[in-house]
This record gives structure tokens, C-alpha cells and sequence, in this order.
């Protein structure tokens, strides 16, 4: 059975247009390489009963929850208290993640320094090295940072573990438009009725009006898709293949 | 009482990694900018059920909802429908819309292109002039086009009815990391419990490691606890106010 994930974006930055997100647009590529299905990203403030409510709904629906933002050592920072609350258990300090920051910090160490090796009850550590610093996961919960170079490398020190069945994808640029398209397409979903098929129409471009995108975890259902549609095209529609 | 939004992106295009989204982040910043708290984005696949659900949830907590996506004459475009079932109305074609089809489609008109015509029962139409296609608005839902282009111009059509009290903002620049920072803010926070704090940390800009934004919709309380959080860091901490 083939994995799915839900995203879960915790910041304040995002709604209020500080910033614009870059994590789950990587997430979503990085993984749908990796065969699995993202079905959700929501975008959430930092706060505790907002995020344990989400989690909370998206480890029952999904197989894999990411969350990114809001695990650093301010007042903001109430991701690992969500997600405890999410999954009905307390939040305790770590002992091997109070290691790792009392070698870092040494003397320096402080009370909000110590906030970072807070994890939900429970939680287990993967893909530490060769980090400086492994990612929580509570039960289907990967909890990761909200900058983005640190969500990748620590998304990169763990990806193979999500790895599944490709999603096979062909692409058909034709130079008919939405209006004219859609008989064809809903004629090729009768028959073909697991094809992923989707239609997007392209207005500035001048090779092409729509990009009709077919995908499969079957590569033969795929391909006898793409060449029933290609045969039932009018004269002239296509494009291009890709 | 300010109002809140929630955002909704339908398309599997952008779950599959295929494109960025762009319009909830150009749309949180327009909020932001006329006073519109925006509470949360949700990107969701096209399927009626999930689209129905989800409206039907936003509807009910937030004062405003935009959906994106979604609304094209193929197969996939099922946000109408989504919208209708949400709000337990049925699908109906718009005279007025039909009106416009036919005045640009003329002869090739079809029932692919009748599909843009159809809205939830009871739904009004906004900011059509000087657009070809006004935007379509079911009780608090307006229903906004995935095409960047033209999602922009619709929403900078019906802009000026969204706008509400200003959300001031204030941003400090310390050299201080995050470890030390958050005793400060945690300080201010006891004595402005109202105000948005955040804390942004960034690890490869020489000239400052977090920014911290204040914000309000009272500027007096702002200016107070910006006041008063320059006067407690500690010496030498401060960039810059911007």
C-alpha cells in the first residue's frame, strides 16, 4: 500500500506574508520522487492547541506527518508541545539531545538553550550523524526545523526510509485549449479510470495552450493511457510528449 | 473586530511538486497589508469531498475564505461543486455568466465552457468591470481563479472591501542569538501580553542573527514596548530598528 504524508507548516511568518515558504514546496518534490503521496499542507500559527489539533487529525489520516517551524528556544517555539498534546503524552527533556548541546554550548548553556532537547514522551531520534542534531519523531511525526537549510540537510539524512513504488509521469503539450479538451479527457478517464490525469492551461505561453499531465504507479496502465489519448486527438493538437 | 481569513489552495499540481504555489503568499501579504488576519492555508487535492470539507470548516471559523484553483472547464475543476456541497446548495448555471461566455465564445460555445458558468445556488457575483469575468462569492467564499496572472487582477478588484484596521509592525535586529534573547522576550511578553512577538533567527547574514518583530494594531502599545524592550537588552545587542 503505498505511502501518503501531510504537511504541516507552524509560523506566524508565513500567514502574516514575511516570509513565503519554501520547505513544503521541496517536500512536496522530494517526496513525490520518492513515490510517496503528499495529501495536505496546511499553514498554521505558533500556537499550542492550533497545532495539537492538527497534528492530532493529520497521524490519524496520513502515514507520514512533517512539520517544520517552531523548534528553537523562544516563547514562539511550541511545536514539541503541540505535538506532545496531539498525541496525549508529556514533553521531557531528552538525555542524549541534552548531551549534544551541553558539547556544544559548554558553559554557555542555558534554560532556553535546554528547550531544544525538550521531545514528546516517547519520541525516538533518527538520522543524527552525521548531523550535529538528529530529528524527533513521535510515532509518524517527523518534527523538523523551519529554515530551510537545515530542514533539507536534516530531510536529506533520512529520506531513503520513505522510499516506495515510483509515480510514473508523462506529459502532453497541445495547442487546443481547456474548452476543446475536456471530451477528450473525460473519455480517456472512462476508460481509464486510476489514470491521474490532470489539465493545466498555460495563457502567456506561445508553444503550447495546456499541459495534460498523465501519472501512474503502473507504467504499462500509463503508457496505454498516454497512447489512447494521443491516437484520439484531433489532427494537429499535439505538441509535444514529454 | 478584525476580521480573520483562511486560504485555500485546490490542486494537485502543487501536493505532486509540480509547481510552487505563488497566490497564498502574494495573497497573505495583501491581507496583512489591509488588516486582514489570515489564520491558515490549506493546500488540498481536487476532490469534491475533500474541497466540501474543508470550505465547510473555513466558512465556519474564519470571517473570510479564498479559494484558489480549480475552476476550469475540464474534469479536475471541481471547486464549484465543492463550494455548493460545503454549503448545501445545489450547482446552478449564471445567466449572467452564461451572458459573458457567450458574448466571447460565440459560436464555438460549448458545454465545456457552460461548466465556467455554473456557481453555487444563491452565490453573487463581484468586481466584475473592467475584468471580462467577475469573481464568483458564495456567503463568505470568494472563489479566485490558480492562475497567478489572473488571480491577481481578480483580487485587486474587490481588494478595497477586505480592508480593516492597520497591523503595525516594528522590526529590531540583535546580535545576540536566540539562546540568550529569550529571556527578553518572555519579559516583554509578561508586560505586553497583547503584542505580537516574533523571533526569526538567521544563520548566514553577518549583520544580525534574529529579527525580532513586534506588532500591533494599537501603534501607542507598540511604540511602548518597543520602547521598552530597547531599554532592557543588553548593551551592544542592538543593529538596528527597522
Amino acid at each position: 500500500m503505498p505511502k501518503t504524508a501531510g504537511i504541516i507548516l507552524i509560523g506566524n511568518e508565513i500567514l502574516s506574508g514575511k516570509i513565503a515558504d519554501v520547505n513544503a514546496a521541496y517536500l512536496c518534490r522530494e517526496l513525490r520522487g520518492l513515490g510517496v503521496e503528499v495529501r495536505r499542507i496546511s499553514v498554521i500559527p505558533d500556537e499550542v492547541e492550533v497545532i495539537a489539533h492538527e497534528v492530532a487529525d493529520a497521524s490519524r489520516d496520513y502515514d507520514l506527518v512533517f512539520t517544520s517551524g517552531g523548534v528553537g528556544p523562544t516563547h514562539d517555539d511550541v511545536t514539541i508541545e503541540g505535538v506532545a498534546r496531539a498525541l496525549a503524552v508529556k514533553v521531557v527533556r531528552h538525555e542524549r539531545l541534552v548531551a549534544i548541546l551541553e558539547g556544544y554550548y559548554g558553559d554557555r548553556l542555558n534554560d532556553a538553550h535546554l528547550k531544544m532537547a525538550e521531545t514528546p514522551d516517547g519520541a525516538e531520534l533518527v538520522g543524527g550523524a552525521p548531523l550535529r542534531f538528529p530529528t524527533v519523531v513521535m510515532k509518524n511525526v517527523y518534527i523538523l526545523p523551519g529554515v530551510p537549510e537545515i530542514f533539507r540537510q536534516k530531510f536529506d539524512a533520512i529520506r531513503e526510509r520513505f522510499r516506495d513504488a515510483p509515480i510514473h509521469l508523462r506529459n502532453v503539450f497541445v495547442r487546443i485549449g481547456e474548452g476543446t479538451l475536456a471530451d477528450y479527457l473525460n473519455g480517456l478517464l472512462a476508460d481509464f479510470p486510476t489514470l491521474l490525469l490532470g489539465s493545466y492551461p498555460e495563457f502567456s505561453n506561445p508553444e503550447y495552450k495546456v499541459k495534460v499531465t498523465l501519472e501512474s504507479r503502473d507504467q504499462g496502465y500509463l503508457e496505454q493511457a498516454l497512447a489512447e489519448l494521443l491516437s484520439r486527438l484531433p489532427a494537429g493538437a499535439l505538441v509535444k510528449v514529454a
